[in-house]
């Protein structure tokens, strides 16, 4: 009988942990990229047999901090927080969890904003273009130096998601399930577009200056806009509906001016603002043209062909009927390639009215469809050792 | 029998007019507007019983030119010539066709690039912020000063639908009938969402200096900004998937830049490119306000009690399957309000996956159906003379 809580405890208090690579990674692009710093977290405990690890793989904007908390008196926990501890979807009383920030990120992992090695200062447009297989390579990095031969899953949303199937598609006999949430084996022209107009809100503020700006005015009012346009998208029609409708915020009647003032606007505005604070522009330039690049049709000549070196890697795809940014399609579409690899698959499309955010919000279905598919992968992994 | 062709001729070279009205306008927000300028076509030829006149109104970026061409060696004819001419849906051997310039425009109606009379420069920000409901007073005072006392019909597509709207609620014994599509009676969060964003996008830009920029550099970059995320929501999922799909403009593999390189970045910032050559950044501001301010259930209270004045202007409402601008789920609140209210209303739902922008495109479906709403119309009234 399946544990029917959605919530218990707190992994606690954590700290990120910093590791860093010397070597320098060929990307693929050509070019290469070193040292690489990696930033990341972990809870629960490395069983001796180091078979309970998961690797958690963030999206566009996350952070290694995916749960518990830095301080007491933080006012919110890590990203992935009503997934992640004891007794939780994905249980730290049984499992290890990793979470790396990616790199080409501004969260301690190498990206744009770190100090170029060769100039002393930051790189800016000197990064060179990262993919979402490159991403994965370095996270295999870390996982090989946590001394970890096989993970009991990788699991993220959204771009977290292109990384978790990556992962199963590159390292087959590394992953024993790979769990995409509201995911997709290739964006849509319409997501790349969205992509390109939060790039061009960003490469069009005069502070961007080429990339160069650091220590100086950042771009805020092009990266603001960059994350307005974003937040259309993370939502659906039907929750602006529910969220926000017309009402207006704080008045009772029209101001006749350029200010916000319909509650949807004013969400736009703080969440523009908020972003600013928090992620660095480039991040955003570099992280989305990896998003905009994953393509394994492009890449392998057909989905079918992608997984063909996926043998005994289990799936779980989970798609959001109210997600277009991510929809259901893009889902189906791998799974109808996964099950004609004959690869073990379950699929759910969950209904919820939130758009794409779905994935990080707090839903007893998510939480138990997780961990009864975890609870089953382990059981197997065990029964054969 | 319903005549089948669906494209004929041509109104052939025409131009625009001018009116000016000397006196004052009241706004909806308390503000005055003089004098007024209004730029406008006509086509065909107005009956002796002045009963064949028909008003087409248009969406944000439209003009005075619907049809027929000003040069011979125009590139383009009017904006709805697949709809307007000698035996096209909108018949001009039959009617008589007026198309106004919307103020707040800048296709020669008065709006913020105007002359301020009082100060003797530009309008800019000083221009007073107007409503659908303006517009369409002013469209009025067109309509007499043309010395006709009842207009055929009232049609246009996107906010060109929400003017149809508004005249057949504020003028209902002034309209036989009014055909609003691709419309809404108010938009949703989202829509308004959309707009906010390409309102933000141009006073992010240095040059749009408070709107007063003119005979200095425009704020070109926040415009096309603008643009592009509007013609993201003008087109659909579907059209993007068919016209662009993932396809590389002019190369066979990823250049690693920031440069557009998928087909459907290259069209984007082509219609960027071209829409700050024809459209002014301030109109962008106050029209994209005007379409979010409509709202005809804010104003009466309901949207069936917004239709209790109209008695006997006949309706059709046409919405397409694809549009997500202006879904049809909108169009069907508002013939569900029209139906409570006993209006004579017929409703057509095209399936075309070409997204919002289907109205302005070639369908023998919709010239069809209104070449047969108007013969309808048209017959009943000549029966009644």
């Amino acid at each position: 009988m399946s544990d029917t809580r959605t919530k218990t405890g707190s992994v606690g208090i954590v700290e990120t942990k910093h590791v860093t690579f010397d070597q320098e990674m060929e990307l693929e692009s050509g070019a290469k990229l070193g040292p690489i710093d990696v930033a990341y977290e972990t809870y629960g405990t490395l069983s001796p047999a180091k078979d309970n690890a998961i690797l958690i793989v963030h999206a566009l904007s996350g952070d290694a901090h995916a749960a518990g908390k830095h301080h007491p008196d933080d006012k919110k926990p890590g990203w992935w927080d009503v997934m992640i501890g004891p007794g939780k979807g994905i249980d730290t009383d049984k499992y290890f969890v990793i979470c790396p920030n990616n790199i080409a990120g501004c969260k301690g992992s190498t990206g744009p904003s770190s100090t170029n090695p060769r100039t002393g200062k930051p790189y800016g447009l000197d990064f060179p273009m990262v993919t979402v297989g490159d991403i994965v390579n370095v996270q295999k990095r870390l996982v090989d130096h946590l001394g970890i031969g096989q993970l009991l899953t990788v699991t993220g949303g959204s771009m977290g998601g292109m990384q978790a199937i990556q992962w199963a598609v590159a390292y087959p006999e590394r992953v024993v399930s790979a769990i995409p949430i509201a995911s997709t084996c290739r964006l849509s022209p319409q997501a790349i577009a969205f992509n390109e107009v939060g790039r061009r809100a960003i490469m069009a503020d005069p502070n961007w200056r080429e990339g160069d700006y650091y220590g100086k005015d950042i771009p805020a009012q092009g990266l603001a806009v960059a994350r307005m346009v974003g937040h259309i998208t993370y939502l659906s029609d039907e929750s602006m509906h529910r969220k926000f409708g017309r009402r207006l915020q704080d008045r009772d009647s029209y101001g006749y001016d350029f200010s916000p003032e319909f509650e949807i606007e004013s969400y736009l505005e703080h969440q523009g603002h908020a972003f600013i604070k928090r992620f660095d522009a480039n991040s955003y330039l570099y992280i989305t043209k990896a998003m905009d690049y994953f393509d394994l049709e492009r890449e392998h000549g057909s989905l079918e062909k992608a997984f063909a070196q996926v043998a005994d890697t289990r799936f779980l795809v989970v798609s959001f009927t109210s997600d277009w940014l991510f929809p259901s399609y893009q889902s189906k579409e791998m799974v109808k390639a996964l099950n004609a690899n004959g690869i073990d698959t379950t699929y759910f499309e969950i209904e919820m009215d939130y758009g794409h955010d779905a994935f990080l919000l707090e839903s007893g279905e998510l939480l138990v469809i997780l961990r009864d598919f975890l609870d089953s992968v382990y059981g197997e992994i065990r029964d054969r050792e």
